[in-house]
Parts: structure tokens; C-alpha cells; sequence
């Protein structure tokens, strides 16, 4: 068992990584401050792991779950105030906890009402997909989307432990668990050389779900994340550097309708697209780009954009993105191998050379 | 003009109290960090004193307005999703800033706005009502109501500025005048034994709108308010206080709907509920009960319970106020004039005496 410490001051909590956590009570009871719980799941999660879930929680007097509708596309402010509706129907108070059991969709939303009931009550986050495990677990971003936007509604709001379990990356969907590849290694990418180089040599036993690569790669992700949200909370500077491929894959997102591409999906080409600017830019080398492209293939990622988009739609959707600060559009790209940095002076035949290079019409 | 401090570290902002600041960008300006700008205001204030702030902000490069209808009824998420709907179609970006330009309702749902907008955006208060200048400039608390309980959901969440101008007093309708007095008198019941007496000295100067009393209760007020806030800015302990005669006037609210009596009328009544049982606890004489009494009435307002509401109906209402802690009903009560302590052992028999006293039936 891996345990990390996300250090954020009296909002620092730990990530607990390991297998056969679940059903344990031990990991969740000294994290749980009231005698109310609210587990928060979705119709596939729950007939697979909620029943384990609800043993660790046997003593508690009131516990409460509900199903929400699984995908992306429910992600939205009505979803979260059914969860207000039954929190309120069954009377929880201000000491109440809610656990996220699910995946990003679900962790975001659980996240959100939690940082709004009663203006907010506790949070504990039991990721059950690799995306969720290596992204939504540090970072404290919660939240919806609104159809103009994606992640356009929401809160920083931490939460008081996260429980990793190993054992629910067996049952995940293929395309799934390559989505959640996607962000691992983005990690190496942006800052983390070494992890980069570990990756290609092991992303075959990571594709095989080999448990102790797995362990590895989520904790050496975790800690990645970790130590770039530590100094930068509420991401006004360095911290956007974790969107790396996000400007690009949240434009794939829209304009596709989300839940088309997965999240992890729209990143990888993303990845590919702005590692293929940087390049233009003259800071890396055109055999980087291929490794990128190369790895992410391996881990069955898409890198290219989708048939038929345009570089037009593209540049459409980034303009209402959360990275565009006063008109200017603020990209991350790579100065080198490990090296991710803001820059916000891209001209605009670049980006457009960029997409058309990886499949924009 | 007056100035105050709130200090919490670093979210203080200033609250300027005085006349002819809603025109004047030079109050306005100093808090507001990007070139986009959205008015939030209401259908009833918007033709009063919306050209006036707008000239203030004439400089701006995006200046949108949006005129919510007016009342407590419509203070829901769905009011507050309008506001995400025009600053997404409008491409606000996460520098843009909020300004809530109206009475508590307006604000609670800016702030909200503001505090889930891209995960937060800045946020500057006008408010136009006496209760808004003297509650909402200091606290932090944002939110909606849902039709199981008022203020569920929401943030704690600081505004840049409070800009309080006694101009806007003139205009105020009777009833929501009186309303904010009653919460001007609860900071002398609670915290202020001095300001108490000085009230009752003044209150027929305040009544009749005397605008350098205004100024002072208002400035007094704020400046109670901001200590205790500051010793505890998320509610934990001390805060508490200032909910006196809250239950109980949560609980009218709740029951009448929302609308019917003003928050202040409800409060007003509910603070004599809370003196009457802070006496029947034997904390306090007859004679500072009636001198509640008698204060609240030259203020006009309302010293019992709506006609016909049981007591069945305030325990059953109360029961899901966010003061119950783990089933134990916590109730703000007078230890002396100036002095509140939160309690939480009080009978029930004594709760329905209290109310019985008061005109529950």
C-alpha cells in the first residue's frame, strides 16, 4: 500500500493507493467526522463495488446512496441538485460527508454539492477508473459543464481523503483505461523526464494491467500532480501547466457533444497537437513529437483530430476557454522533454498549421 | 464618508459607507482587476440606479447587465443559471468581476455566481437595502434557496469591495426599511450592549431616515459584524451568534413561503422567541425582554408568530436548519444584554413555551 500526503496547508489530505481497500473500514472511519454519510455513485459503479462500500460504512447511523446516470453528458447543475434534493429530503446537516464512488464525472459532481450544501460539508473521494485515480484525486477542481462549456461551473473544494483501489482498474472498459493512460503521461511530459522514459519502456505491462506497474504509475502520477497543485491551489500561475493538451482536447470535446470522445481521449490528441506547436515553435525537436505520438498509440490513443474537424471549430471553441485571459490565448507548450510552460504569444497561422498537421481540415 | 477594514487575511477587503459613491469610479475601480465587467441587478433597482453605476464603469472595454426579477421567490439555482448563461454567451473570462447591485437577494445569488463562475471570479457588492448593507457587506455568505430550506446551497465567498451608499436608503419601501433595522438591533442584543441603548435613543431618528444616524448604525453594524466574522470565518463557533432569532425566523419563513414575510420581519419575531427563552431559562429578566419588544415595535416590526402557525410546525421546520448539529437543536440565546451564547441542551417543552408565549399556536 502507497500513501501520499497532498500538502495544502489545513487543507492538505492523504491519497491512499493500494488493493483490497474498499470494504475496509479502517482506511475511511478516521476521515468521517459526523454519523451521516452520502455515498454518490452511478448505475454502472454501483453493482460492482457500492455493496463493499456500504460494509465499510455499517456503523454509521445514517447512510444514504444515490444513483446518478452514468456519462459525461449528465455532468450538469440539474444532476448535482438531485443530489441537494436527496440530501435535503433526508435531512443531512452541516456534519455530514458525502463519498464520491465513480469515476471523474461522478467525483466532480460529488465534489461540487459537497463544496455547496449548507455552503459546504465534508468530501471523500473513492476513484474508481485510472483517469480519476491520476487526475481528479489531486487538485481539488470540482464542478459541471453547461452546454456552452466545458467545467464551465464548479468549485475548489478539497477533499478529506482519497482511497485508490487497484482492483477497480480490472473491470474498467478498454477505452476507458487508455483514456486515463492519456494523463499519465501527460505527468512525464510536462514535468517528469524520467517518468516519461519508465513509460515507454513499461507501457506494454501497464496495457496488460499489470497491478504493480499500475500502483507505480498512479502514485508517481499522484505525487507529479501533487507537487505542482502545492504551489499553485487555485491555479493562477504554474499550475495551468496541468492542462497540457487541455485547450486543444476541451475544443475536440464541444464540438463533438461530450461523451463522444472520452475526456482522456480528446487530451492524447491534444497532447499531440501541442507538442507538434511546440515543435513549430522551434523548441523540440520533431523525434519528440514522434516519441509522443508513438507512446500514446501504444497505450491505443487516439492522435489526430476527429474526421472532418475544422481548424475554424477548433479556434471557435478555445475562445471561451478558462485559459483565455483578457482576449490573449494562453497555451501550454514544451520547452523540452519534462518542461511544460505558459506562453500566450502563439500566432495564430501557427495553431492553425499545428491542427492541420495533426488531421484538421 | 467612512471606511472599514474587514480583515481576513488575504481575502480583507474595505466596505465605504457615504453618500454619492454610486457614480464615483473612483471607489469602483481600484477593486476591479480585469477589462470585462457584469452588473447583476433586479428589475426594481435597475431603473434607480443602474445608469449611475454604469457611468462609473464607462471605461471598461465589455460592460454587460443582467436584470433578474425581484423578490426572494425567485433567489434559485435556476435564477443563478441564468447568470452563467449570459456571461458564457457574452465570453467572460475568469478576470472578469461581478458587481451585485441591489438588496440581499441580488447579492447572495452575484456572490454565487461569481464563487462557481469558472471555479471564481472576482465579486464587488453594492447593495441597496439597509439589511443588505448591514448582513450581506460582511460575512461572506453566498447562496440560493431550495424548496426544502432556505440558503442550502452555496459558498463562503469574499467580495473585492462593499460599496454602501445611504442615497439608496431613500427609496427603500417601508417594510424592508423596518426589515433591516431588526437585524441593526440584533448586533446591540448580541454583541453591543452600548449600541442597544443607543437605539433605543434613536430609534425615531433612523425612522425617519435621518442620514447621519443612518450612517452610524450602518458603519456600527458592519463593524460588530466584521469581528465576530473575523474571529471565524466559516461558521465553526463563534459566528453562530449571529444567527439569533434566526431559527425561529427561518422557520416562519419556511413555513409561510418564501416571500411573504420579509427576512427581517421574520428575525425580528423570532429574536423576541429567542429572548423569551433565554427568560424561561432564567438567563435574562422580564423587563430586557420587553425592551426588545418595545424597541422592535417603535422599529414596526413584528414581535410574534404568524397568525395560526403551530408550534408543531416551527419544531418540524427547524429540524432541517443548518444549526442542527447530529439531531441536537442549537439555539443562539442571550446569556445578557450583549452577550449571546449558543446552546444546545434546551428542552423541548421550554422551546414550545417560548413560542406559545410569542403567539404560536
Amino acid at each position: 500500500m502507497h500513501c501520499l500526503n497532498v500538502e495544502l496547508g489545513e487543507r492538505s489530505y492523504p491519497i491512499i493507493i493500494g488493493s483490497q481497500l474498499l470494504g475496509d473500514a479502517q482506511h475511511l472511519l478516521p476521515y468521517i467526522r459526523g454519523k451521516q454519510v452520502c455515498v454518490v455513485t452511478n448505475e454502472t459503479v454501483a453493482p460492482l463495488y457500492l455493496s463493499r462500500v456500504l460494509e465499510a460504512l455499517s456503523e454509521f447511523d445514517k447512510v444514504d446512496t444515490i444513483e446518478l446516470p452514468d456519462g459525461e453528458a449528465f455532468k450538469t447543475l440539474d444532476t448535482v441538485n438531485r443530489i441537494f434534493d436527496l440530501l435535503l429530503e433526508r435531512r443531512h446537516n452541516r456534519s455530514t460527508t458525502l463519498i464520491a464512488l465513480g469515476g471523474g464525472v461522478v467525483g466532480d459532481m460529488t465534489g461540487f454539492a459537497a463544496a455547496c450544501y449548507q455552503r459546504g460539508v465534508d468530501f471523500v473521494q473513492i476513484p474508481t477508473t485510472l483517469l480519476a485515480q491520476v487526475d481528479s484525486s489531486v487538485g481539488g477542481k470540482t464542478g459541471v459543464n453547461h452546454p456552452l462549456g466545458k467545467n464551465m461551473i464548479g468549485a475548489f473544494y478539497q477533499p478529506r481523503v482519497v482511497i485508490a483501489d487497484m482492483d477497480t482498474l480490472a473491470t474498467l472498459p478498454e477505452r476507458e483505461f487508455s483514456a486515463g493512460i492519456a494523463e499519465v503521461i501527460k505527468y512525464g511530459l510536462i514535468c517528469d523526464e524520467p517518468f516519461f522514459c519508465w513509460l515507454e519502456d513499461n507501457i506494454s505491462r501497464l496495457m496488460a494491467r499489470d497491478p504493480q506497474a499500475l500502483a507505480y504509475a498512479v502514485d508517481r502520477s499522484c505525487r507529479d500532480k501533487a507537487a505542482v497543485v502545492a504551489e499553485d491551489e487555485r491555479e493562477s500561475g504554474r499550475r495551468a501547466i496541468l492542462n497540457f493538451g487541455h485547450t486543444f482536447g476541451h475544443a475536440i470535446e464541444a464540438v463533438q457533444g461530450y461523451g463522444n470522445w472520452l475526456h482522456g481521449e480528446a487530451v492524447a490528441a491534444g497532447m499531440v497537437m501541442a507538442a507538434e506547436l511546440s515543435h513549430l515553435r522551434g523548441s523540440i525537436e520533431a523525434g519528440l513529437v514522434e516519441r509522443v505520438r508513438a507512446l500514446l498509440e501504444a497505450a491505443r490513443l487516439p492522435t489526430a483530430a476527429p474526421q472532418g474537424m475544422t481548424t475554424e471549430a477548433f479556434l471557435d471553441a478555445m475562445a471561451v476557454d478558462k485559459k483565455v485571459m483578457d482576449g490573449r490565448l494562453r497555451l501550454v507548450l514544451l520547452r523540452a522533454l519534462g518542461d511544460a510552460q505558459i506562453i500566450d504569444d502563439t500566432p495564430r497561422e501557427l495553431i492553425e498549421q499545428a491542427l492541420q498537421t495533426c488531421g484538421a481540415t
